[in-house]
């Protein structure tokens, strides 16, 4: 099933044969027919036209009318050109990953446009029935079938993230840039103070924290803040490693990881954060968040939930929802209501990093591309493929408005003990 | 039925007779009973036991257990107390205005402990039951009958806001104080600067605002920001005091205020500001003042809508909803929604004033107190007790977090022109 044909047709960094890649020579298949071409304007049509052309197997190309394209998709087999039809989000990704589609040009130019093409199609009257279909759809076939979540599928590893994550604190959320000239190093310490500064943390307060990561948040708060934080993750192996890390700072007494689940949370608390977790809580436990927030903050409390966003309520994208993040739902401000509002939690203040995270994933993927072939090794070409589309697909959507970085802050509704502006967030701002 | 028996038991300021007061001579009412006795012991639990004293016509006070009251109300006819206990909300207001209920100490104390008290109670589980028993009372009686609606009886004048808003922009809505040192009129022409530098407005740009007031605003981001403004207000005594103004203004050719709803705004702007006016829109017609926004709003244009909310929904009171606000609604944060997701409107950032307008409101109020007896000649003095309860009441609602004071600003999905932090509007600041 798998054919990396790869042709030396690739979007800049060119793929070459890993250890673990699939069959080097292409299945044969036979010359395009008429039908071929017509579903292939179709799939073309279906995604409301982007300006990109097709390269069927045998060469044929179908070119956008009236403008260049912006990138080439070359459909190495007729399969991939029939799958794509029945579900283009889930199976282009599948097909890309697997080396059945090659992308001449900018992947990342390439993947604005048909967002942006997608964007303009949702947003008309067909908008409904189109999702209608596509989920009707999505319930059919999928390539890489038993495993649908590569993260399963792969086991990956804390290794294969230090490879284009920053070096100091391991951070996979967005980071902050109020420069321009910053490195990712700098501003994901940049994020941290921020959060620091918006949470009006005073040296001795307490912080609990929901959804770890690699502990780089706690650490640098306690460090940097000198708060003393508990912080509640679910993974094992990322407990191990950020109490590896406490273990060789000076702060080891101010910082607690308990590996357990954010609900369970027990105690009471200055300060509330999480950052990068509500992706992945889900509506249906929004009121339990909710609920745990209300148990754990002082009355003067102070929170902050940041978490990627929609600016209205949309599918999550059928291929990074089945192979990367499972289950995951960027929600709208409407939606994260429901965390604050059936427990009174007065928001004070909401800030959209958008094109933040479009500097973060970018700064990720160049890392990425920089390591490709350390990745190729560790895992495969297949691998590889997937999440460099994967991070690329993740710029674009920034970049096109698809999705938001918003950060909230929150108190308890009686809580008059509140700065007379956000001044001292900007204090020492660049 | 009005009985203005004053008795010289006031909130501080000692209410004289006024030019148009009632009848100076008591309605005289039998001592009270055990019944009556009962019934007001009844009224303070329904309010969930406030540290409020009841003293009855006859002098007799039924005092909180276990601790010393805030305040004295004197309820200086049996009606009134029957009345409340039929709907508390709108029947203290109208019996305060009508002097039938007189407060010993301070009002504010007195109104922010029964704000606090009733809150704790909605939020138990009795609070959906009282909730409906409250709306079905609403049905019955009022006092003030065929007057239902302060401003529809009393026509009230510019001159009367003269004597207590801000000199300089006569501006109706909440200041912003970022230093404790601020007088109102600093604190107003301070809240347009954050609205301009939130909105990022350049010399020559368009602006458009939907609710003028009294034109300050739209007159201020003309002389200051040098932005071309229309304005559309559907008052025609607040449109004539504007363009009045406005001629003897530097910035004539600048500003066009427009007679008509803000529905009929026609052209395409650079910026869209609403200051105070989604407070009366009604949360049926969000999705039309969305709308307009998108019709009239530019590629790159960004937007503004200032507006009083809640954390969750919540009937407005029962007495300001009849007799000063008809019809307003100060939405949640999610019921705001409605005008930005249908759209696709991008929320860039939110900030919540709520303490602002707690110190804009204890600055009208002292100049309405300064001025009290200007206010008596000009109307009455059921009028100048309501309005007092008014200003009190609200001080009350914003000080416990009853109401709260959104600023939240938007641009379109796709607009990236966007600077990468919030500093451009603390640059100057305090």
């Amino acid at each position: 099933m798998r054919n990396a044909n790869v042709l030396g047709i690739t979007d800049g960094t060119p793929i070459q044969g890993s250890s673990i890649a699939a069959p080097t020579t292409p299945v044969p298949t036979s010359p395009s027919t008429a039908m071929d071409r017509m579903v292939a304007r179709l799939a073309l049509r279906l995604a409301n036209s982007p300006p990109i052309a097709l390269v069927l197997w045998d060469g044929q190309e179908l070119a956008p009318a009236g403008r260049s394209p912006a990138a080439r998709f070359h459909l190495n087999t007729r399969a991939a050109l029939y799958r794509m039809l029945r579900n283009p989000e889930l199976h282009f990704g599948d097909a890309y990953s697997t080396g059945q589609i090659d992308v001449e040009g900018s992947l990342l130019e390439a993947l604005e446009e048909i967002y942006r093409a997608i964007h303009a199609r949702e947003s008309d009257r067909y908008a409904s029935t189109l999702r209608w279909l596509r989920s009707y759809r999505q319930k059919n076939n999928t390539i890489l079938k038993a495993r649908d979540n590569i993260h399963h599928h792969y086991d990956i590893s804390t290794d294969f993230y230090r490879l284009w994550l920053d070096q100091a604190g391991m951070q996979y959320t967005c980071a902050y840039y109020p420069a321009q000239t910053m490195t990712l190093e700098q501003a994901q310490i940049a994020k941290m103070n921020h959060v620091a500064r918006k949470l009006m943390l005073k040296p001795g307060e307490t912080l609990v924290e929901a959804g770890s990561g690699w502990g780089g948040l706690a650490l640098h708060l306690a460090r940097r803040f000198g708060v003393r934080v508990r912080s509640y993750n679910i993974s094992a192996e990322q407990v191990k490693f950020a109490r590896q890390r406490l273990k060789q700072s000076d702060v080891a007494e101010l910082v607690e990881y308990v590996e357990d689940d954010y609900r369970n949370i027990t105690g009471e608390y200055d300060a509330f954060v999480s950052v990068g977790m509500l992706e992945h809580v889900g509506l249906d436990h929004y009121r339990d968040m909710g609920r745990v927030i209300d148990r754990c903050l002082k009355p003067q409390g102070r929170g902050l939930v940041h978490s990627i966003g929609r600016n209205r309520q949309q599918q999550m994208n059928a291929w990074i929802e089945r192979r990367i993040f499972p289950g995951a739902h960027p929600p709208t401000l409407r939606e994260m209501m429901e965390i604050f509002e059936p427990n009174e939690f007065s928001v004070l203040d909401v800030e959209n990093l958008r094109l933040h995270y479009s500097r973060t994933l970018t700064a990720w993927l160049d890392r990425f591309e920089a390591n490709i072939d350390t990745v190729r090794s560790m895992y495969d070409e297949t691998f590889a493929r997937a999440w460099r589309l994967y991070l690329a697909g993740s710029i674009a959507a920034f970049n096109v408005g698809a999705l938001q970085l918003f950060q909230v802050v929150f108190t308890r509704a009686t809580n008059n003990d509140l700065p007379c502006s956000r001044m001292h967030i900007y204090r020492d701002h660049p």
